[in-house]
């Protein structure tokens, strides 16, 4: 008996060793190939540089669906389709004004721009008092008799002390998110928020922004970290301080476009289907290089590195380029949608949204089992640089899919240069190390290779 | 009996969980400052910028000395002194030329640069055939016969699937700091080296080269990766290619300079000494903002946030601004000289010398017992993305302390962008994030803060 206990402890620890050192092996093999002849960037030069700003309903937006399409099929992925699904339009207009007029400093231009969804101010724009507040309790004191009439400035800061710039983005975003109704509930004729930064800037950052219902309708614009606090110190100074602005933004009839997917056939559970994704659609700013150019060329490189050192995955694997993320999730929706009806069996879905900078870790699963399986990986993906487990959650795209209980993964790369770029005309290809975005892309095969071969349960 | 080992274990760990929220608390304090006020990029722009290159010897070099002393004194350290050191003086001269002369192509004009501490052409150059080698064994197996007359083309690359960056560059460097002397052996003219950088760029690396006694001296030049595979290419389709080179380098007397030193004196053990560090000096082409600029503001700025935060250290802080590392290592030698003439009790010696990026983690002393304690810290730092300890080593300023049993550690933040810019025109200051910066700024003043209050035995 104790004989038949040793020996089993004996396969089994060699079993174990020899499973380890395959997947050691296997991932390796992954990250040489990603490392020394990668597709990542050079694809995401292409999208970023040859394509550009993709924002839902835009022609760019319809180039990369394309793009994409072609790439896949480029790429011998077994098969490639587009998923159709209606997007809101929303078009920025010429390029926005704003001009602080102060007793002490004259006329200032300083720079603005509509945040997504914002209405416009008509051509002959709005003028108006300023009044500074850092919360909505410190708006709601103020009530109509401070506001009414007013062009309300929220300007608190991302709280620079926050480590993961994620959560100071957080503590920040409602001002742009839901200000303009906030502040219309109480008479302001437009809002001006401080942007979403976290360094003092001269660009402003875009984001969506939303009208709660049955409140009127007021323009909503950013204005860049450091003019804000020019604006606040003469506000301190003078009191009085008017403000001009103007857009010509608008919401045009929902458009027609695209998720695309594209897909490896498992060779032995077909049907359980592992998404790996990012989101096609970007601000109209920038390149969209960070956000989410980077989350697309890494899942198609999945795919792709898969392919290149000729593993053939047991599950199915598809790479996800969402529709639509950044101003209604639509194409996140829709493919939860049709996975449901199609009665698909999705058991992970990983999201690579925080741009393409060096890798850190990944989210991990909600589910107990799930969790733990991911977290047993760790000294697996450590030498990669892979160490933070810590936080649970997956992305936007993937978050509808949670209702058909699939485990929900993000890619976690570091998150302090983020919030730099995002939303912003500095989100160009410039700003992507091709290192780090191969480490990213790697990282994710990584991942999925052990999802696939070892399963969620 | 046992109700006494119960209060024991009681109060033992209370005074545990209170010892460990106090460190958590000046730790969170010290980023909180330096993330909120901190002065390391406002520092590190002025030492970029408004002085720009400090090559040993020069005049860049003699005002970055002026420029930290009175940074130091101006932050109100308890002293502020120099530490005379003669150091070598080499000078670039006039921009170098380099030309492929190929049947296929033409001439092409190239980018090439000399390497620290070689020999100019004269003003006729260098004209003759290239030679391409990987190694000094394919060198050797070459012989006078196949390198007589010759230019040698080192071109071996760094290996991009080392995902340490410096152990790419380890595997590569040599051919840039003894290729010269090796090829000349052979009877080489004029050595060609491929540039250190992780990835095809059009500008040069240089970095420090060394003859080796009794061995011709011949020129040794750079040249940028994206060119040095063209070359590769050419010289594979063609056999002969010409090159023509010219650089007008020379190494002139010895020159006086210093390294400069501030300190806060402990408050119970002021002869027990931690040293924080970097270096002054910088190669000549661009800014050294992340080699090492980075590094001394950091240190600075290490004493400053304990002063800010207003704690007192036990034992005596110093900051040390090393003069010379990059072509002769003569401040770190002269510093660990004159401490061993004072009788100075250096407990510890940080230094940062890997760029202004994002933390990972440190190098931890090889002594067992320091290492240990290093390590149990880990808990306290992980929260600032501080997770790597796991190898062993200081840094080339340092490392002269080693002799008197001082524990070295080494700063180390993330690695993959650093061989983009080392040594090149394009380490300047927008290459620098200042979170990133600032975070590495507070891990070394909680490091010496851990350090300061619990020691290393």
């Amino acid at each position: 008996m104790i004989k038949s206990i040793c020996f089993l402890i004996f396969l089994g620890v060699n079993l174990t060793a020899f499973a380890q050192s395959s997947d050691e092996g296997t991932i390796k093999q992954l990250f040489d190939e990603a490392l020394s002849k990668g597709k990542s960037y050079e694809m995401l030069y292409d999208l970023s540089v040859n394509i550009g700003p993709r924002l839902s309903g835009s022609p760019g937006a319809a180039a990369s669906v394309e793009w994409s399409r072609h790439m896949m099929e480029d790429f011998g992925f077994d098969s490639v389709w587009l998923q159709p699904v209606m997007v809101p339009h929303w078009v920025r207009g010429m390029k926005e004004i704003g001009r602080i007029n102060s007793k002490k400093m004259g006329t200032v231009e300083v720079n603005v721009c509509s945040l997504g969804g914002s209405v416009g101010t008509g051509p002959s724009g709005i003028a108006a008092s300023v009044v500074e507040v850092k919360s909505f309790d410190e708006l709601k004191s103020l009530g109509t008799k401070g506001v009414q009439g007013k062009i309300v400035f929220f300007n608190r800061p991302m709280d620079p002390t926050k480590i993961n710039t994620f959560s100071a983005y957080g503590g920040a975003v409602e001002q742009r998110a839901s200000g303009a109704s906030e502040a219309a509930k109480y008479g302001a004729v437009a809002v001006l928020v401080r942007s979403m930064g976290s360094n003092l800037e001269d660009y402003p950052h875009t984001g969506s922004m939303r009208y709660a219902p049955n409140i009127v309708k007021i323009p909503a614009l950013a204005i860049s970290t450091r003019q804000a606090e020019l604006l606040s110190k003469l506000l301190k100074d003078e009191k009085d301080v008017q403000f001009y602005m103007e857009n010509h933004s608008v919401t045009l009839e929902d458009a027609p476009s695209f998720n695309v997917v594209g897909e490896i056939r498992g060779r032995e559970f077909p049907k359980e289907i592992i998404v790996v994704g990012g989101h096609l659609d970007s601000w109209d700013l920038g390149q969209g290089a960070h956000d989410d150019g980077a989350g697309c060329v890494q899942s198609i490189e999945v795919l792709r590195l898969f392919n290149a050192i000729g593993y053939k995955p047991k599950r199915t694997i598809r790479a996800v380029m969402f529709m639509n993320e950044e101003n209604g999730l639509r194409g996140g929706i829709k493919y939860a949608e049709l996975a449901e009806k199609n009665k698909e069996n999705h058991i992970a879905a990983i999201e690579s949204d925080r741009g393409g900078f060096v890798p850190r870790g990944f989210t991990v699963p909600s589910e107990e089992k799930a969790k733990a399986k991911v977290r047993s990986w760790k000294p697996l993906l450590e030498p990669y640089g892979l160490s933070d487990f810590s936080q649970e959650g997956g992305g936007a795209d993937i978050g509808p899919l949670a209702n058909q209980g699939v485990a929900l993964i993000g890619f976690l790369p570091d998150s302090q240069r983020y919030f730099n770029y995002h939303h912003t005309a500095e989100d160009t290809i410039d700003k992507v190390d091709k290192r780090e975005l191969e480490l990213g892309a790697a990282s994710m095969a990584a991942l999925v290779y052990l999802i696939d071969k070892y399963g969620l349960k």
